[in-house]
């Protein structure tokens, strides 16, 4: 039940950077190839596998969908018992080895059920979304975006908080996914995107964006700016930042009664969420959103579809691209907030 | 716009005993009548009160409903902008004042909108509820219950989280919003409806729990018994306690993907939810409900209707009645545990 990939393209994400400074314990298991965020094509397949075959155009995925277990079979959520998203795995399910060539005697470790910063990478066939040519217009470069940061953030918009046509919304991060937030909401008709980021560069790439908040240029609590200019507050904030403090800002700008908060960000260090059990008596909801909330599998092919007709524009969202051995580059690209992607090839 | 209310049964509920001990800082406004959950006759009204007039059955509503603000024109949510739940306020809307005689020249201020340990009491006609006789066939007696403690628990199963047949259930503490709450997910037809509570005494008067557990006999965390119970956990859980380990514990009994903690209990001390940021990611949503989110005036009239044909059973919520004067001795009932209501006559 094992796909053999060519990797054509992959990307850099900031949990990739996480990982390679080992912020949390669990991200520390060395040597390692990192990378999730890819497009390729099937070189082989192992016994079992019938759905992808040698040559099928794929994208790998962090968050498996085995479309057998409990959580695969129920429409509220993506998550899947066994190929879920978990940075403690290392190795394969099959039997718990790995896939790579050992280095001084010891294995090479496997990265969030993908590892593609290599020339050819093996995954479970559960971690593999196959993409036939003729069902959407999108180029592999482009496809490369749904393997990761377009789909978590377009999906959170869409799948997760089900922005509605006229609402207001606060994206909070302009990095890859808030923009692909931004997308998927003006997608949705959404009729204010307001954009919070401390980098100004970040706003001359936010297409979707409709008003821009620096926090730094701001004296009052960026919360109250948004709840002045949308009537006491939005509809939707979306926190892409993984820092309480901008969470809890992010909380406080939804609009009481109704306003929803989704949390992308990845918080690693130990805290508890910024907000008293009491709070919640204002009628403001907080959920998690992880890639999305799109089953990988089943619905990726559809969403590829919709980016070919233009419902959601990809072309801004690739600002680089070099080759593999200039991946040092592609990670200060990240780090100094220049690049939205760099793809890489091989 | 005000109404003067012959009370003819008031009942304690544990938002008075707090108010009563001055647990937090707002709650510390003395002389003060306490009292919010009762029902009476319509004494008198103001000037440009028309919807009720001398002799009508009613109900006052801690929580009310203005009808005109954006809270109270949005189906998404009970909240109104100028009559909801607030501890801070003392005295009358309209005039910033009380209606009550002075006490050794100090006024006696108002409690929750309502103020119900009094013959008389007057509220503003956006928290009260007429019920029409022919409507509903509930007694007066059985009225008082929905002023508070039955619409708060029916209402969190029924309206925030809107529980499905053949769904499981945990409630944490069984008193009577948490017992309301377990007869709200029966009428809906829930499979399994677990009670916790570490007084056993509880377990008897609990109608619609199918399962107890008793927190004190149990070696392994609450959640991990449930889970057990569940077959992974529960679809909803309710934390009516006000207690940060319990509402943590309830937290974590709800199912991963799909699972719903409301949160019911007073927590009066300054903390945060337990519950770390990627926690949120594991799929289980956590949300508060006020009332029961029900809308007083538009909902209640229709709610006392299903009691009446039975979809709740209301006869066990009553376990005591007292007149006034011994009202210290129903305050006792209440910390002991030993009654769900004492009604208080006059």
């Amino acid at each position: 039940m094992e796909v053999r990939i060519k990797i054509l393209y992959t990307s850099i994400c900031h949990t990739d950077l996480s990982a390679w400074r080992g912020v949390s314990e669990a991200q520390r298991a060395y040597p390692r190839i990192l990378g999730h965020e890819a497009s390729g094509i099937v070189e082989s397949v192992g016994e079992g596998v019938s759905e992808v075959k040698e040559g099928d155009i794929v994208v790998p995925i962090f968050n498996g969908e085995c479309g057998e277990c409990t959580l695969c079979k129920c429409e509220k959520t993506n998550k899947c018992e066994i190929y879920g998203v978990n940075p403690m795995k290392k190795v394969m399910e099959g039997d718990g080895t790995s896939r790579f060539s050992t280095v001084h005697g010891k294995p090479i470790f496997h990265f969030l059920n993908t590892s593609t910063f290599s020339e050819y990478t093996v995954v479970d066939s559960a971690c593999v979304v196959k993409f036939v040519s003729t069902d959407h217009s999108l180029s592999i470069k482009n496809l490369t975006l749904l393997s990761c940061g377009v789909s978590t953030g377009v999906g959170a918009a869409w799948n997760t908080a089900n922005v509605h046509s006229g609402s207001t919304v606060a994206v909070f991060g302009l990095g890859a996914v808030g923009l692909a937030v931004a997308e998927g909401a003006r997608a949705r008709g959404a009729s204010k995107i307001i954009g919070v980021d401390i980098n100004p560069d970040k706003f001359i790439k936010a297409m979707g964006v409709t008003n821009f908040i620096n926090p730094k240029d701001e004296e009052k609590p960026v919360y109250e700016r948004i709840r002045e200019m949308t009537d006491g507050g939005v509809h939707y904030s979306f926190e892409c930042t993984g820092n309480v403090d901008v969470l809890r800002d992010a909380f406080l700008s939804a609009h009481e009664g109704w306003g929803l908060t989704v949390v992308l960000g990845i918080h690693a260090s130990p805290t508890l969420l910024p907000i008293h059990p009491m709070e919640l008596f204002d009628g403001r909801n907080i959920v998690g959103s992880v890639f999305g909330g799109f089953k990988g599998r089943s619905h990726l092919p559809h969403f590829a579809k919709q980016c070919g007709q233009g419902v959601v524009k990809l072309d801004n969202f690739i600002t680089h691209e070099l080759p593999l051995e200039e991946i040092d580059k592609a990670f200060d690209l990240l780090i100094t907030g220049k690049s939205l992607r760099c793809l890489l090839h091989f």
